[in-house]
């Protein structure tokens, strides 16, 4: 995979994005344009003509499907940003082909189809091709976050208090996706941040929104438990309506730390609602990380190809998540979807062997 | 109590203080000299020479006891700040004597306590002479809060994240007086801001801070939930250590509505931690609640004053709560406390009837 | 004007408004219902119907006109809120009948005139009767600034920035009103925060808003020298429709001290140009130092008051600005407009000996 | 300088840095690892040492001199960031040997030579060839300011207030090479945001540091004045002490637009002079920009490769500042200087044709 050129700088790693719906058209254009070292040379999806627009816009290729994607020998790795029902079939053919993948969230749908593609690799020693998409190990705000808490600046943590909102629940969503989808980037980031496993899980339902559709409780309380002892609680509302608003404070012995607003121009303007101060919100999930996506982005290059010295510091920072951090997210949502139906009792994680 | 003299201009209302402590003496401070239409004639306290310094700073008298204070003729009204076991009793003294009293929380220390001296006023038909000091419903920002939110803001509410923060926990503080004395105000100040009565409660434990005293569980989360459905988070910490520090915010149908940080200056200076921009916290909860406590004292003396043209208007504004407000906050932290005990289970609050 | 009733305390003062327009309406309701040791006996306006019926409300008898109300023997204290033509005459009349007297700014419309008023009352030994309505000595704010700058927080000030904006100009606004009637209070303010007096004024003119009215250059820029080489830039925007914002930030050798946002409720909704966080500004400067005016009443009736034992601490806090300190200030004024007339050039701020 | 690879992608821009100090070391490793589409093949410094060792970290080669470095048929464009008097004569050779440049500010040391420079390359055809390292005109903060300003958010400007402050002086500041060195920035950005060319320039002396060394007149504030009339204020404090901060605040006639302040995560914590809420400022310009730094290199190399069709989409974002940008900024400082010099007076910014 790497081929040295003049003055001993590796070859780009040539990546083919499967999907090409917004998270895949967003890591797409990113390999094309702003990650170093990368160059993209095939996409695919289900829409054959989005898929070729995408590659026109690009100067890549388009695939027939995601197999013959991953099996394609212009694509050195792939990112896999599909319908989930896709991803363990796809994330384990790109293992097989020796190929790095980096597989946005969920590995699978179920925590035992998770398990068994978690099994698979390790039993093929083809787990460390693959990386999962919790881009908030990337966020900065959250690496700093993690970074201050771990230098102790607060003490020994306590209590989180994480809030996870967004605008409109995409169609279709329910109770149980509101937990795979959206409360599992907390499922990844508290265990992350805190250094602790989840432990136990409680569901709690607030009030519910008269504008969610049905089939789906919204807002959702979830209280997390990890194996220190710290409590969390994470507030998931997907209709929150006002804007995409991902919050964090972390209460320790001595203090507390809390990410900050993330917004870039303060106005002071006459509203017809009165006179206000105000910033702006995000309407959706990417421009508040879309930072946190080209650095994932950057540091999987950079590992995928290979560790040059060229590549090492860099590749020293902050990780990928791993299979098995994909496997112990499902875990922590499959207990929170027990909890609900069972009322909101205290359930444990079970993080399969 | 209210005899006109020139201009039409009724007398001002005399008030005796029971209790020299600290909340005594900025009640009494505040009556003495930033409080319309009230002069204080008396102030009382175990400590004698406690009770004299302050009658001698602010121009009174001093009483040898309680009783002795509320029976004196040149006592119109009586604020009661002494300790909790002898709230009971002088409030039903100046009950029967037909005299305002404005009592401190709680206005006994036991639910059934409470229950009696309610039964008790109610009996008499003395009810009405009798306030609870939850001087939030005079802080200036929980009353734009509850305002914004009753005009629909943010439309219906849906859940509620309180936290109530001190520097470092009172000699003798234990898990239940936590309940008692810090969570009591959220008990009273989260039914008043959604205008709906408390449900049911449940505790949970957070990881325990180290510097917790034997016999105190802190931090502790509660749960809430009204009768509306709204479900409430409150985090109870007294060793928080960084500042004394209340935060409330309501998330509605369409929206949040938080209360702002409370602070005058920022300061851009160089720390020996590093370069930072702060402000400062208080260090407990008279700074933060000067405005409130100032506010209360004057609706209270202006209703005891007797509603003259002059003082309805005002009288009109934001109410004190009553004794019942006080026998349904001390049920909340009854059913709060049982579900301690009950290792965290849902515990419905039962106010006695 | 203290006669001592029961417990020693001092009887109320009695106090008359002159003016009952938008301030004199509010000092009469926080004399009457906000204010300790005060009762408001007296107001009087030119529009003799809106006199009536603010006494009517309050409780307070109407007098015939500015004189009358001075001589009135139910008024031992004089509070001027009238026209600013008025002001030296009723000044000068109170302090010739030995009453206190809270005067509005201006001292009087010119310098001319208010060195005269000083004259006069420095002549006749009255001049510790008469306070100025500076209340941003009592706009907590501004004074927890002033003490952190005092106890050198940020080690020697250098420069300072003010900023004071309003949502619309009055009728009849001029680009020297704009000077006499907002800039004045930075004249006032600034030399108070730094403890040092205006030395030296420069008028600078921004691009002219189309909204301001003719003969009004809106917004300006004035910049101000003390005398210990600070240099401090205001700008005054009558017109800056989105609300009324007072700022103030002071720069030291050593950081930098700003008043905070000063707001109660964020709140976090949809409107119609996108997805806010949102904070109200104040419509005019009532809210914004609604404190301050009831603390600086409370500071001018205690000191009024003479004195007692039970007042002499809090007069001992920030104090009221003098006739003096409206000379001062008014001279500052008188630069700004001559250096405006000089087309900006640096212009010496002379106060009358 | 594109040759096509698979799939029709350019090869990757080869580049050259002359100068491997603070600057030239983070755009070295920026082209190394964090754009996309370069490869960075050499660096020179006249410490070969220092050079030699970048090179080795990053996996280029080090030429022995920047001329050298010019010409070396592995380099096909060119980042100059070597001391301010070597940039002239790097960018005259790299535009005559056709290759494309970007320079750090300044273009020369004075705006005699700046002239030369511009002359010369529009002489000979090669001005688009260069690009001036004006880094705000990529930052996302100000792109965001000017795109609201420019979409009508508050109407038409009317002030500018500006504020570039650093912690400490470098060694060897003078009054001259603060304005030339920082408020250069300004001087290229305010009329950017504006889109109005600097008209005239007035600088104002604020009382002086005592920590500024001798011959460096800091604080110092500039007023300038745009051709539309707009006047802004620019404070520059090289030794502001606590926190590197760059602020803009533009006044309208229907509003304000600021930059929000810039933090990630903030603290709550316990310090030796009291509790408070804080939030870490940068020791200096590099986290505070590193991303405007990122972008404007990415847009560099993008347009450097040609436009096919991948890129061009990106290249039409906002531009690199030219070699005429660069002469316009210089002459602003020029005119700065000489109103220093001249006790502040207003001086016309002269531009040469």
């Amino acid at each position: 995979m790497s081929t040295p050129v003049s003055g001993g700088v590796a070859a780009p790693l040539r990546v083919g994005v499967v999907g090409t719906g917004v998270m895949g058209t967003d890591h797409a254009r990113l390999l094309a344009r702003s990650v170093s070292g990368a160059v993209l040379t095939r996409v695919t999806d289900l829409d054959a003509g989005r898929a070729q627009a995408l590659a026109t816009e690009l100067g890549a290729g388009a695939s027939p499907d995601g197999p013959a994607l991953v099996a394609d020998p212009e694509v050195d790795a792939v990112v896999v940003a599909s319908a989930d029902a896709t991803h363990a079939a796809l994330v384990l053919a790109a293992a097989a082909a020796g190929k790095p993948v980096l597989c946005e969230k969920p590995l699978a749908p179920t925590l035992a189809e998770a398990r068994s593609v978690v099994a698979q690799l390790e039993r093929d020693g083809t787990d460390h091709l693959v990386a999962l998409g919790f881009m908030r190990r990337f966020d900065p705000a959250h690496v700093e976050l993690r970074a201050a808490l771990h230098e102790g600046a607060v003490g020994a943590p306590l209590v989180v208090h994480g809030t996870s909102r967004g605008v409109t629940a995409g169609p279709g969503a329910t109770s149980e996706s509101s937990i795979t989808g959206s409360f599992v980037h907390e499922a990844d980031s508290v265990p992350w941040l805190l250094g602790s496993p989840a432990a136990e899980v409680s569901w709690q339902a607030p009030r519910r929104s008269s504008e969610a559709a049905e089939g789906l409780h919204d807002p959702q309380l979830l209280l997390l438990r990890t194996a220190d002892g710290v409590l969390s609680t994470v507030e998931v509302f997907l209709n929150a309506r006002y804007g995409y608003d991902v919050r964090c404070e972390v209460v320790g012995e001595r203090g507390a730390l809390a990410l900050a607003e993330s917004t870039h121009v303060v106005a002071l303007t006459t509203r017809s609602t009165g006179l206000v101060r105000s910033s702006a919100y995000a309407a959706d999930w990417r421009p508040r990380f879309a930072d946190a996506y080209r650095l994932e982005l950057q540091a999987w290059v950079d590992g995928a190809r290979g560790g040059t010295g060229t590549r090492r510091a860099e590749a020293a920072g902050p990780g990928l998540a791993t299979a098995r951090d994909g496997l112990r997210a499902a875990a922590v949502c499959d207990a929170a979807v027990r909890s609900m139906r069972a009322g909101g009792s205290w359930t444990a994680v079970e993080v399969p062997a």
